[in-house]
């Protein structure tokens, strides 16, 4: 029916439920969304036609259209869903209504990594999303923070926001900058001391000066190889200003 | 030419720069994203018409579209510009490249949010994204973690998706729940304990039982009304099958 993703035994596996979505390029745009944030299973409660309008904005995407399971009614296809999430932009003020008490995306985000099973992220109509009687089956609601002037999300939109939330959560970001280590640093600050020396710069604003560079290497995390450049440059510089001098 | 928002002189307003879009659709969607995250300054580089398809995306964002700013050039979009972010989804793996080694979006989100200023959101072309001349000219690259396998955002989903973040980061999210004060906390916990007095619980799995309820309701964080209900249910559990062993 659906592909399982490798991770999908320790961490919560996620099926996109369109409910009768009305436009294919809005179901396309859905798939090629779930493709760039790995989620490949696509249920579609009375949809409209999948067309080729669906297929061209789906691009790669294409075999998440071909897998969709299809079903004619919002029961079937909650049927196998373990945890069964609404997204809705609206919410109601009094938290004693608590069918639309939301969760923010973000929340949930942290919350769903402990759960295992199958999570159904539910999205509604294009015009009227999701129905109360569909809301109350859910378990959580999550509601993505908008504009209080202007809430309605593009139905593709929506569900982009959620799974980038989602990814962003569980994936294994590659660390791209290596901290330096202590030696380093300490290199480093040396190396910009001994320029302060060579500018003859005034002794009492030295020390702010060395706690202002530092601030700003901690900040800017460099790699290791902007550590080399910039040491470079300042070592080449107390340098030639040291032989300058004699 | 554009409007600031209330807060543009505390924190930084954003202008999302196109190059070269080609789909009156894709500019549409952008200027509706655009007002569900409360970004309204939009300019575009040589772009496709403005047509009625891009209106009809656009939605309630016709606004944003009638307001845009039209450049010939790069160059003179970035004019009035403090700080451009180039967003990709292309990497080299080297960090010695350093033109294309990008901060991940949620880290950039995080750091922009110092800053004053007009920050410019860099979004290229639709099929090459931006060339090495025009990433070269700003000031940070910024990556959407995506599949490894399939990185290609639609160009709206990539705005959208930036937006987000950083609306994430700059709104101040109205408090919806008001976590149980430590008194309302006890009073629950002992409402629960009697009741697994009342139901002759095993002594020996009573702490168990009790801790796991605690955490319960920790991670579920109960509004007042929630709180109210559920001692409701509790306390007269308990108080009937008191009555019943009389």
């Amino acid at each position: 029916m659906y592909l399982l993703n490798w991770w999908s035994i320790v961490i919560p596996t996620y099926t996109v439920i369109l409910i009768e979505p009305r436009h294919p390029g809005n179901v396309g745009a859905v798939a090629r969304i779930m493709k760039n944030f790995e989620v490949t299973s696509l249920s579609l409660v009375n949809p409209c036609e999948i067309n080729d309008e669906a297929y061209i904005r789906a691009v790669h995407a294409d075999d998440i259209l071909d897998q969709a399971c299809l079903f004619s009614s919002f029961e079937n296809a909650i049927e196998s869903i373990d945890f069964l999430v609404a997204t809705s932009s609206k919410e109601t003020i009094s938290e004693k209504k608590h069918l639309r008490n939301p969760l923010y995306l973000h929340e949930f985000s942290e919350r769903i990594q402990e759960a295992e099973g199958t999570v159904g992220l539910l999205f509604g109509r294009e015009d009227v999303g999701l129905l109360n009687e569909e809301i109350a089956r859910c378990d959580v609601i999550v509601k993505i923070p908008t504009n209080p002037e202007y809430k309605a999300l593009n139905l593709s939109h929506s569900v982009g926001i959620v799974l980038y939330q989602l990814y962003l959560m569980r994936a294994e970001l590659p660390e791209k900058r290596t901290p330096l280590d202590e030696q380093e640093k300490n290199l480093l600050y040396q190396a910009f001391i001994e320029l302060l020396h060579e500018i003859d710069y005034p002794e009492h604003k030295k020390e702010k000066t060395e706690i202002m560079f530092k601030r700003l290497m901690s900040r800017s995390i460099p790699s290791k190889w902007e550590y080399h450049t910039l040491m470079g440059v300042i070592r080449t510089a107390a340098k030639r200003l040291n032989q300058q001098k004699k």
